[in-house]
Formats: C-alpha cells, sequence, structure tokens
C-alpha cells in the first residue's frame, strides 16, 4: 500500500435545478496500488462536461446514475505512477473515466495513451476526445454536410458547438453560431470564421436573427440546447434538413417536463431527419475520426479554446459554471502539473 | 370535341378546421379529346386520403397548396377511352393523379398501367398504390424491424396502419395497435394477428394500456396520428428506438400550433431515430416495393381492406370522413363500374 492519501469529490445528494456547491463533497482514502493489469494513476486534468447533470439525476438516461456518495466519474487525465500492465510504463500519459480524484487506480484496459508529442495533453478530453468526436460524428454522420448548405449549432462557444462550426467549414457550409455572449460570437466570428453569429440574449427575437442570418433556410441544426432557441430554428429548416440532437443544456436542470410547440407536424411536412446520439454510438469508427481530426488541428483548420480552471477542489465550481453559459470552449480543471 | 360533359369537383374555399361540404363545388365542363402522348379517361375509383387535408391549406408543407375552384387533385383509377400514346390501348386501366373528375384528359407520361389479372383494380390507390408503398417503406427503412422487436402503430386501422402493422407482423415483430374504435381493434387482432390492440377512446389512459401492451417497451412507433397518443408512446421508447413519421392526422384540423411536452429530451436520452418521409421519397424503389408487396398478398400475408363509398357526388363527405376516425382501412369512392 503506498503512503498517498487519495482525495475524491463524492455526490453527496443529488441537484435539484441547477447544481450547487452543497451538491459534492470530499473525502480521503489511501491510495492502494496497481494489481496486474491495472495502473496507479495521479489526475492531471479533470474534464467537467454538460450530460454529467443528467447522471446526478435518477431518471432513466442514457448513462447509469451516478451513485450517491461515490466520486464523480468523467473524463480524467493522469500520468502512470506504477503499471502492472505490459503496455504502459512509469511516466505515461493516458485518458480514462476515473473523474473527480486527485489519484486512481483503474483497469488498463479502461485508459487510452496520450501522445504529448501530437498536442497539449489537455486536448484528449476537448478537441481530440470525447467533445471532439461528439461534433466530428454528430455534423458528419447525422448532418451530412452538403456545399452551399447552412448549417446552425445553439451552444456554439461551448467545447461542442466551436468545433461543429469549424468542421461545417471545412465541409463548405455557411455556419451560423447561436450564442449567449457577445464575447463567444466575437471568438466565432473573428477566429473561427463563422459566417454568421446570433446573441439569444439579444433584444431581437431569436427567430427574426435568424431570418436574417440564414436567408435560404436552414439544412443541418446541431442543437445543444434545446428550448425555445430550438423551436426558433426548426420553423426556418429547409425540406430534407437534418438535425443532430446532441443536447438539450437549456433543460437539464428544469425540474418538470419542459412544454412547447410540438415538433412532428414541421418535421414531417419538410421531412426531417433528427436522431439523438452518443459519442459511443461511434465507438468502432473512434480512432478514424481522432485521425482527421488531428491532422485537422496541425493543418490550423480546426481551432480550439480551452477554460482552464486551476485547483482540484475547484471541479465542483467548474462543473456548475457550465450552466451559467459564459465559459468559452472546453471547461476543465488543471489538478496539478 | 367528344360531346362528354365532364363533371369536377373544386376546391371552393379553405377549411377552417374540419373539412365540410360548403369547402367544395361541382362544375361542368365539356371534355377535350386526347392530344399527341396524351389519354383521355373515364374515371372509376377516386381516392382520399389524409394528406389532402394539408395540401387544401395555405401553409408551407412538402406539396404545393391546391388552388381554389380547381378540381381537387389525388389518386384516381380510370378506364382509357381514347388513346393518343403507343404504349396504351383503349379499355385500358390506369392509375394517376387527375383527382375528383368523372373524366380526364391528362399526358400518358404521369399515369401508370394497372393489370386487373394481378388484383382488384381498386388496389392500385391502396394496398399496391400510394398507402402500401407509405407502409412498406416508412417501416421497411426507417423502421428496420427486427425479430422481437416491438412495433406500435397509431391510425392503426386505416389504410397505411394496418399495412404497418402486417409488415411488422412478417418481419417478425411483437405488433400493437392504436385506434379509436372497438370495430378496427376487432379486426386488427382477429383478422391481421396483431398481438395487441389499444382504444384510445378508453375510459383507461393510452400510457397505461401501452404499458400493459409493450412489457418489453417501444422499438418502432409508426406514427400516422401525433398530439397526446405520441406522447404516450414516445415515453414507453427504448434505446435506439425509431420513429416513422408519417402524418399527424389528430392535428391536421387544427387552427393553432398545437402544444405539447418537448421530445427532444426523451429522443436524445434514448438516442431515437425520428424521420419525416414522403412516398415519394423513394420512387426509385416504388417498381420493387409493389412487387414485394403483391407477393405478400398473393400469398395471403397481407390482407387489405376497402371502405367503398359509391358515387361520384359522394367524395367530399367520403374524404371528410377520413377524421372522424370511423373509416376501417384504405377509403375510396367508386365512380362507375
Amino acid at each position: 500500500m503506498s503512503t498517498i492519501q487519495n482525495e475524491r469529490i463524492l455526490l453527496a445528494s443529488r441537484p435539484k435545478g441547477v447544481p450547487t456547491a452543497e451538491n459534492f463533497t470530499i473525502d480521503q482514502q489511501p491510495l492502494e496500488d496497481a494489481k496486474e493489469g491495472q495502473l496507479q494513476i495521479q489526475t492531471l486534468y479533470i474534464s467537467v462536461d454538460p450530460y454529467m447533470r443528467g447522471r446526478m439525476s435518477e431518471a432513466k438516461s442514457y448513462a447509469a446514475s451516478y451513485a450517491l456518495n461515490e466520486p464523480v466519474s468523467g473524463g480524467s487525465i493522469g500520468k502512470v505512477l506504477q503499471s502492472n500492465d505490459s503496455r504502459y510504463q512509469e511516466g505515461d500519459i493516458v485518458v480514462g473515466g476515473w473523474g473527480w480524484q486527485r489519484y486512481a487506480v483503474v483497469d488498463a484496459d479502461t485508459c487510452r495513451k496520450v501522445d504529448p508529442e501530437l498536442a497539449p495533453i489537455s486536448t484528449a478530453v476537448g478537441v481530440l476526445g470525447m467533445p471532439g468526436l461528439t461534433a466530428y460524428f454528430g455534423t458528419l454522420r447525422i448532418g451530412n454536410p452538403q456545399p452551399g448548405e447552412t448549417l446552425v449549432v445553439s451552444g456554439a462557444g461551448g467545447a461542442v458547438g466551436m468545433l461543429v462550426g469549424q468542421i461545417g467549414k471545412i465541409k463548405g457550409c455557411r455556419v451560423v453560431g447561436i450564442s449567449g455572449s457577445e464575447e463567444k460570437n466575437r471568438y466565432l466570428l473573428d477566429e473561427l470564421g463563422f459566417d454568421a453569429v446570433i446573441n439569444y440574449k439579444d433584444e431581437k427575437p431569436v427567430r427574426e436573427a435568424l431570418e436574417e442570418a440564414c436567408p435560404d433556410g436552414v439544412d443541418i441544426y446541431f442543437d445543444n440546447v434545446g428550448g425555445e432557441i430550438s423551436d426558433a430554428v426548426i420553423d426556418l429548416l429547409n425540406t430534407n434538413a437534418r438535425i443532430p440532437l446532441c443536447g438539450q443544456i437549456s433543460l437539464y436542470n428544469n425540474e418538470k417536463p419542459d412544454i412547447g410547440p410540438r415538433i412532428q407536424p414541421t418535421l414531417l411536412k419538410r421531412t426531417v431527419l433528427l436522431k439523438g446520439f452518443l459519442v459511443g454510438d461511434y465507438a468502432a469508427d473512434a480512432a478514424e475520426g481522432l485521425k482527421e481530426m488531428g491532422s485537422w488541428v496541425k493543418e490550423g483548420k480546426l481551432k480550439y479554446r480551452e477554460n482552464v480552471i486551476e485547483g482540484f477542489e475547484n471541479t465542483p465550481q467548474a462543473f456548475i459554471g457550465l450552466f451559467s453559459g459564459e465559459n468559452l470552449g472546453k471547461q476543465l480543471v488543471k489538478v496539478t502539473d
């Protein structure tokens, strides 16, 4: 047994509405050694992602609910301290799902090696990780973008959204981003080459702004947010439009099911395809996706942005910040150098 | 010029809510001769279909709005009186889109020959026509039914719905039909081999009846009706379920957009595919579909039912009857023998 004390952030209670610091607690445990086939890891970065909110509820969802009084799981990046698996050695950088812990002992099979020469290691939970592949497969496999088409993405300033828009540009689309901040929108326009941006907090109704930004209607709507923003976009869909349904962040913290105009009549009249998806649906093609995303990053066609918060103990605050709509790009926590 | 007087039923005004007899009027016109490449036809059967309600409105839809004071167009079957096209001769039976007229002169290219030896000619607007192909492509191409899966179809006693259920049975699914009449449900259970039926007019809530009828959840929901019935089915969808979105008859006569629970959170969590579709989307494969449907009819695997109303002048009433939920099977009008 090593003498290291591990710190873990546990889900203490299920959030009602927006999560608060009180929903989480920290404990300490002696760190175990790596058994056969296992790795002992020191965490360097922790990823916080909107989908985690769903797992904090008990409701039936695509991923199992988090257990109370257990560490919150999710993507993390770490350095191997001890390896009991022939494929890894001490000092290797790996990404896995051990979540909100300073250290972890995990089965080597649940990890993937990260090449620090290829890109900064933090990208393994960003552009070259789950959010990157989510943008990649959702946009390409469901959105199927064609040159000259109009792609609208909501949550455009988030980790997934800003990649979706850039992939749309690579494929020759007119790209329109919707976010809730002028700073984000400026970045999308000036740095990422979006064709138009809409601030949903502006006085002008989203529907009106969309009509100006999408004179030829909307062919692809990559939906990260749901709610009234999506209602407005769906109104403008063209015949044979596609909706990669990726997130509904505007609704995650609702206590009751939300009511809105029924979308089926429009989806029927315009013969629209809508597909809810998870990055895991495309696990078999992940290596191919990472390769192409990596080459786009290298060629400068795909830029990414990280919002790094320092300090393990600030992980809950970093997570809670996802729901204020203020973070630009991929939100992550730097635990140690 | 022939001496025949043609009678035509025109759209006199756009319906508000459920269509009434006052929305239609009859005129008379001398029948013209067939010019080069044309056929002069006497109508034998007229098809009335729910989608026509959409075309009577001015709203943007998949098909152009009907013009006022013009004959209502749609599927009709007729006998060739004069042919000016080498592929057709007098006496041939054809199906085309000339609609609510006793006679018509049409381009031969817009017609398809019907083989009276293969099946009763009325099937050319039913099981071996538009409704049949709608059921075929929606169920197979979007629904993608697998043995042991549960398929739920709403509007199950209608022209499309009863074929959907039977195709589901051919593919080895548990099939549950929802309709609004005991007579229809009895027929679906006793004659067509549905596994369970639900009468949405029963006292028992549809949701509760569905839970009993679908102990393993719902894998395919073929939606003909929309509204609260669809809300209940969507609640019970399994992971990776599919929704061929074919009709929304419960909403067609609404004057205002309908409000209901947002479906995107469920479609996201269960990674559902929803596709609005039109039979025309599969036009390239229509011959293949007709061949397989024809062989199923011949083998007795696929039964069909027609609700035939006699008399050209009763066409508007036959159409209006579609919205009372009382008609069993394909609704059509017999104009003459």
